[in-house]
């Protein structure tokens, strides 16, 4: 098992990795009250979730559960008011902790309940999805979605401590594992070259979920995230980075209609059109874009999206949260494993990396 | 006009305190974006809504409004809602900006909107209600109510200044400027000797709603709690001593059925409950109990609740959120002026002081 240390001051707190974690132990110092609230969904449940409350019983604790549906669609304010329901028919006080046992929408949810009951109780996360393992374990974003835009509700809310448990990666279905990848890629191509040749190295044991190298990834996501989080907790600059191929993606996302695409599909290929007008910029070599979609390839993610009409993607584009008063700043890649924020790019040539990356209509 | 700073480091705000308050160059220094959500509610609109819109609007902002139904069964998730839905039609971001112009219940709503509003923007509030200028203006309390319990949902969100108008007042029921001065009341009861002589030679003109007076109660009443909530923003101690006369104040408005009898009513009465168990235990004279409930009086507001049954009443006072692990503690007067918090009391001594302060069956 490794640790990782996320310092952001008061809230320091530990992400634990590795196979067959003991909760019990773990998380045994990090629930401070005596009310245990899990938050799960209805494929996690039959899997994990005994597991848990076997545990945390064992701790001496009064356990309750809230199993919401799975799925995106369910990340609103309705299902939202469940946990809270949950919580205060549980007679749950300001001493409780919500224990989020899925992925990243339940995360989100638990944790965003988490912060606002009795204007904010403990927070405890056990990622199950690989994709949530790397992103949502690091940075204390919780929310929901609007029916007029995604996560536009939240709170900044950190966890006491993440258990990352790679045995829980064996139950995930192919595409989710793949999607995950996608963001372990974009920590390397952002800031990581050795981390970039790592994974070239070991791309194949990925695939096929070897346990070993999944937690050496994990631990890798995590520690450069909470790098940057660490340096910047309520996003004012540099993590911003952490946005890499994410305009582009939720310009895919967008059209598409949410949930065809994975969000980390849509990432993976956004990926490959910030890599390509990089490219047309001068920044990074064909080479380097070769490499980029190589690795993204053999993670079994898509280098091109299908056909959208270019007025259309530059409109979803401009409807991403990254813009600010109305200026686009997407996150290039100054050179191979370095990413920056600028608004300083040729439209024609963004339009070119676009449509060079689209299946033919 | 008079300015008073809460000191919370980085997140210090003024409250600028007086009669017929110039918003415009007032607020300019204190919105950041171009973006001004008003928050109000159907009884303040048409009173002062184009006021603050009009002045808004010269500095140069984008102004839009969300008008809500006036009154407490409104503070619930689903009116909530939308306000999310207002900032979110109106297309704004996270540079946005949420006034709350209203009472008590629009301030913990706005508020909360903005703390969860893209996990957090600007907050700006106008209490146009004696209670809330004196409680909401300091504290940074913000939330909704939920079925099963009051403020069980809700966050932290400190605003950027305050304006508290004294001109405001004059279209406040009588009713409601009385339980206002119940909160002002408080203050000296808990803390302020000299408050108190203060209050007791002025009450007269309060009620009377003299201008100059109110904005001195108010300046006291923020300050003294700006002091308390400066020590402990996160409610673990001290502050608890805001809460003289609400436990008992909360089982005779959870018996009446909330709205019957405003807060401020029921803390009143509280307030007397908890002076006169305080004598009972020998920690104030018979007269200090006099001069409390002379106070009160003079406000206008009810010494004594209608009967009911002592059973009733101590399994409300049970279902407080004050209550600790099952132990029941109570702000108690250890002196007239200096209120304590306390488990150590007598409980057929708090069972005569609750008898005592009822009108006969």
């Amino acid at each position: 098992m490794q640790t990782l240390h996320v310092e952001l001051g008061d809230r320091r707190y530990p992400i634990f990795i590795g196979s067959d974690l003991d909760p019990q132990s773990l998380l045994e110092p990090y629930i401070r009250g005596k009310q245990v609230m899990v938050v799960t969904n209805t494929t996690v449940a039959p899997l994990y979730l005994e597991h848990y409350v076997t545990a945390i019983e064992h701790l001496g604790k009064t356990v309750a559960t809230c199993i919401l549906p799975d799925g995106e669609q369910y990340k609103n304010i309705e299902h939202l008011n469940l946990i809270f329901d949950a919580l205060l028919q549980a007679g749950f006080n300001r001493d409780a902790t919500v224990l989020a046992l899925g992925g990243g929408v339940i995360g989100d949810m638990a944790g965003f309940a988490s912060a606002c009951f009795q204007r904010g109780v403990y927070f405890i996360q056990v990622p199950t999805t690989l994709l949530s393992q790397v992103d949502s374990s690091v940075g204390g974003k919780t929310g929901i979605n609007h029916p007029l835009g995604k996560n536009m509700i939240g709170a900044f809310q950190q966890p006491q401590v993440v258990l990352a448990d790679m045995s829980q990666l064996s139950t995930l279905p192919d595409r989710e594992l793949s999607a995950g990848l996608a963001e372990v890629i974009k920590y390397a191509l952002l800031g990581d070259q050795d981390f970039l040749v790592w994974l070239e190295q070991n791309m194949e044991g990925l695939v096929a979920r070897d346990s070993g190298l999944l937690a050496e990834a994990v631990y890798r996501s995590c520690a450069h995230k909470a790098r940057i989080v660490a340096n910047d907790e309520k996003e004012q600059g540099e993590r911003a980075l952490l946005n890499l191929g994410h305009t582009f993606g939720h310009a895919i996302e967008s059209y598409l209609g949410y949930g065809v695409w994975l969000h980390g599909e849509a990432v993976a290929t956004g990926m490959v059109m910030a890599a390509d007008l990089s490219q047309r910029m001068g920044w990074i070599s064909l080479e380097d874009l070769e490499r980029t979609k190589k690795i993204i390839q053999r993670a079994h993610l898509p280098v091109k999206c299908p056909a959208i009409p270019l007025q259309e993607f530059l409109a979803y584009m401009a409807h991403d949260k990254k813009v600010l008063n109305g200026q686009l700043r997407l996150v290039l890649m100054k050179s191979l494993g370095q990413a920056v924020i600028s608004k300083e790019f040729d439209v024609e040539l963004m339009k070119q990396a676009i449509l060079a990356n689209q299946e033919k209509a």
